[in-house]
């Protein structure tokens, strides 16, 4: 007996085309991501892989792909819950900045602590910062954890108990458990669940729009570390061109 | 104090633009329906009529349309219930009929009395039919009460209980509820909440894609009957080509 989970990360954002930082300034998807999204509910249709619940950020771009993923897969009907804690990591101040122009002004070195260290988060972001999301009334439930910046263990931190408290359940109930949500949420939710270090996760990235699939054992580990992507190629490319922009 | 509810019926779908009962067959918006469901959210928005929690049938153009409406009035992150009791009445054996050919076959007293009246449900659907939703698995859990054919009094039935039970303890804690759902679902709604009689609710007819709003008093019974559509004017130029389409 396994648990099957699949993870999606949202397709292309307007604001991933024009190389911002987002993090948790709530854009749309572009036309790009539309279509990424309609395609890995395609693939969960033709590999079998049916959601029988969704779990999303209350990020747009995280629910509008699991909509036309779902909706794709004939699976538009689940039940859904959203949660703040499978939100992206909030980029404090860096949130609307050009990462090109930040690289420049900050430097190579500070801009990668920035991006890829485990515990350094970018500096806070003011609350009156038009891409603050201090005012925002759907985190007004949340105050006193309502984060100005997170840095991947700030991640870690709040989605491990979400994990284990609401998604577990579903998965132990015999659910095919869908998470849909953003590129370090998934790092962070798949560091828990592969093991990896502080520092191998930095290299870990995860492609847009294609599922990821784990099996879990009793103990909710994977079967197969790493999981299993329903287009593994695709996959593959994705990853390989991610490694490349660095060089 | 009281209470808001947002009524929304989906728009057009596929195959009200080609003249099809489709009661529980899983039909899309058309392109149309689309853009009065963005109209929709826009409406909301502009009258700043906020819901705070979603509920939808678990048919395709009523989820869609919620979707697309919320994404629209930027509310896509409230939570979400789906249920099959919210379900457009079921056609029976008239699901995938041209409504135009049924009354020339039947004739025009007998598909009156399947369309209007309260009592007299269409045949039954036969189980093995393409558009019987039998083995759906999505209507796994509801055996006993899943519907071969359903006249209103059968959809009041079903959804008064899960009106009382699941909607109106968030109504009570201080949440604007918005219902997606379709012509005969809402009507059923209406009647229980405006006290309409057996044979008037014949006459009642819910425009697509127009929000409609209730304001419910303790007894969440209507401060005005009827409630008051965000656009009025298209609202009454709706029902009145409705009114119409019979003479």
């Amino acid at each position: 007996m396994t648990y099957t989970l699949v993870l999606l990360r949202h397709g292309e954002s307007q604001w991933n085309a024009k190389n911002l930082f987002t993090g948790w300034v709530d854009v749309d998807l572009s036309d790009k991501g539309r279509a990424e999204a309609a395609r890995g509910g395609e693939l969960l249709k033709e590999k079998g892989v049916l959601p029988d619940i969704l779990f999303t950020s209350v990020l747009r771009r995280a629910i509008t792909t699991a909509n036309l993923a779902l909706d794709e897969a004939d699976r538009h009907w689940i039940p859904v819950n959203r949660s703040w804690r499978l939100n992206e990591r909030h980029y404090g101040a860096l949130q609307g900045k050009n990462k090109k122009e930040t690289k420049e002004q900050f430097g190579e070195d500070q801009f990668m602590l920035w991006r890829r260290s485990y515990d350094t988060p970018p500096p806070p972001i003011d609350p009156e910062d038009e891409f603050s999301q201090a005012h925002d009334v759907r985190y007004e439930g949340i105050d006193g954890e309502n984060p100005p910046t997170e840095c991947l263990k700030d991640v870690v931190e709040r989605l491990v108990p979400y994990w284990e408290s609401e998604i577990v359940p579903e998965l132990k109930s015999g659910k095919t458990v869908m998470v849909a949500a953003h590129g370090n949420s998934l790092r962070a939710l798949v560091k828990h669940l592969d093991g990896i270090s502080d520092d191998d996760i930095a290299a870990l990235n995860i492609p847009t729009g294609i599922p990821l699939v784990y099996e879990l054992d009793d103990e909710f580990k994977p079967v197969t570390k790493g999981g299993t992507y329903l287009d593994p190629e695709a996959a593959k490319d994705a990853i390989a061109a991610v490694a490349n922009q660095g060089k």
